[in-house]
């Protein structure tokens, strides 16, 4: 297929249809898949997460500029549920794009909110194929901590870095939103800014007296706007995983991060055929019928249904 | 088989064991519910919900015996979602058991949350199934409007009445919970009780604002401490299912309930065999470890472990 070739070779254009062909669930994007899914597995997955306002995109930045420095490619997705536009990019997306696409060697593509049940964390997965199979060693998924959902994103790469501010609120907060529990380096951004002690004081006595598996999880401090911290922290990432790829731990995290997507992929496809198939509108309604004329059990009704949509 | 038999006699008994059949899942619950299918649909089935502290047992326990004067046998579902004991009663519940217990034409039945996704709904349908078939002329169903779940629970009936008191806070905070729009009646209980007015005049000026098409949604004032407009009140909802049954709206609600119905049960069935039956766990770490070693792509994996677990 000249699209899967295309994509190897790192080519920017063919790689953002190929986002938007598995973004959309095509069979095209589905082939495309095939094709690179014997090459996949060499890029460092990076999470990046953490309340509105910390400086995500501009530590994103920040990192990403420190990785070319070293030659590497690096792919952003950067994963926005209140953004309106499918696939598109808001305002702010776009003129970090601009800035970037100076630099063959970064690729960043914006996501937002799809309409199927975890459908955004398929999408973010199939995404990070793409790019890994471009060629970018290093793949960052950038995401807002606001929710459940997007908390599972951050958690599926290999690295999970939270982003906290002093201006994000009190440590207490951060904790009870999930966050630190994925968290395998915690950044403290924005550190000039005065209330930095305080968080990071919270956050080392919120983890003495709830979060005991976590009491060992590095603070790092960073100043992302002037890119004070970040080769430190692009440094202690690459140690951690150094350390767990020794340990056995990066391989069992890769697995259980997989058994999620395998999950989330089927619930995708068993979703897809049951109620959007051709048919699936009407198959329902009659099965309804069926019992409420006492024709077929609840049950039976629900089992013909499954039957026939799944082609069992 | 004898147990369906014992229920369609209305052995409290049988019921009761074949309420915890249906609700755990079982082979015996599922032949059961097949045999009594062709009995079903003569039940009216009543939603009772609202938020917490408004009387609502208070509420379905005299609505049942204004019932009962009339001799038609009653079921009840308590749907608490907060009870760790599943299937199990509380102390409040077992003194309303005890009160209820010297009617033999009465049976209550409490009902907590189920580990499964959508398993209560799936569940408290199945129950009132088991409650139609033993001869039970209404089934209400009673549950906490505290979440989107819950408020679907009391929707599936075929008419819902939601009960508010001058307690429960502001009518703008129940129009934002989504209980307002599945209401055919708003009950307001308590109505001996300070602030009874101002909730009415409250709801009637938000739905001028917000929810015309519940513009006409007939409010209603009860103390059902001691009775007072209980009698009136089922005299409402007996003339609106009347009614709805001379235009088509009854059986077309209770095809778009059962529509609901079949997509819970389908998505039970099909979460059950793709995660929770024999083998389940092995197959999903057998591929995961496929796509890990590059022999998979993902979502060939995915339909593997679907074909696999569903035998298609």
């Amino acid at each position: 297929m000249k699209q899967a070739s295309e994509v190897f070779s790192g080519d920017h254009r063919a790689m953002a249809r190929a986002i938007t062909a598995v973004e959309n669930g095509t069979p095209e994007g589905r082939a495309l898949l095939e094709e690179i899914a014997p090459k996949l597995g060499a890029a460092r997955r990076i999470g990046v997460t953490g309340p509105p306002g910390v400086g995500k995109s501009t530590t994103v930045d920040a990192i990403t500029r420190v990785i070319r420095e070293g030659g590497e490619k690096v792919g952003v997705i950067a994963v926005d549920p209140t953004s309106p536009f499918t696939g598109g990019a808001l305002l702010g997306d776009r003129i970090r794009m601009n800035r970037m696409a100076d630099d063959a060697g970064v690729f960043m593509r914006s996501m937002a909110t799809r309409g199927a049940a975890g459908g955004l964390s398929r999408a973010t997965q199939d995404a990070a194929d793409i790019l890994d199979a471009s060629g970018c060693g290093t793949v960052i998924i950038e995401t807002v901590g606001v929710g459940q959902s997007e908390v599972e994103i951050a958690r599926a790469a290999d690295v999970v870095l939270v982003l906290l501010s002093p201006e994000s609120g009190d440590g207490i907060q951060a904790m009870k939103s999930g966050l630190m529990e994925i968290a395998d380096i915690i950044v403290i951004n924005k550190a000039d800014r005065p209330g930095a002690d305080k968080i990071e004081h919270e956050i080392r006595a919120a983890m003495e007296l709830g979060l005991k598996s976590r009491r060992d999880t590095p603070i790092h401090l960073t100043e992302a706007f002037r890119g004070k911290g970040i080769p430190e922290l692009v440094a202690r990432f690459d140690a951690f995983l150094a350390d767990r790829k020794k340990d056995g731990r990066f391989e069992e995290r890769r697995r259980e991060n997989m058994k999620r997507r395998l999950r989330t992929i089927a619930e995708f496809m068993v979703h897809r055929s049951l109620w959007e198939s051709d048919g699936a509108a009407e198959r329902l309604a009659r099965l309804a019928e069926a019992v409420l004329n006492r024709t077929r059990s609840s049950y039976a009704a629900a089992e013909e249904l499954v039957s026939e949509a799944l082609g069992t």
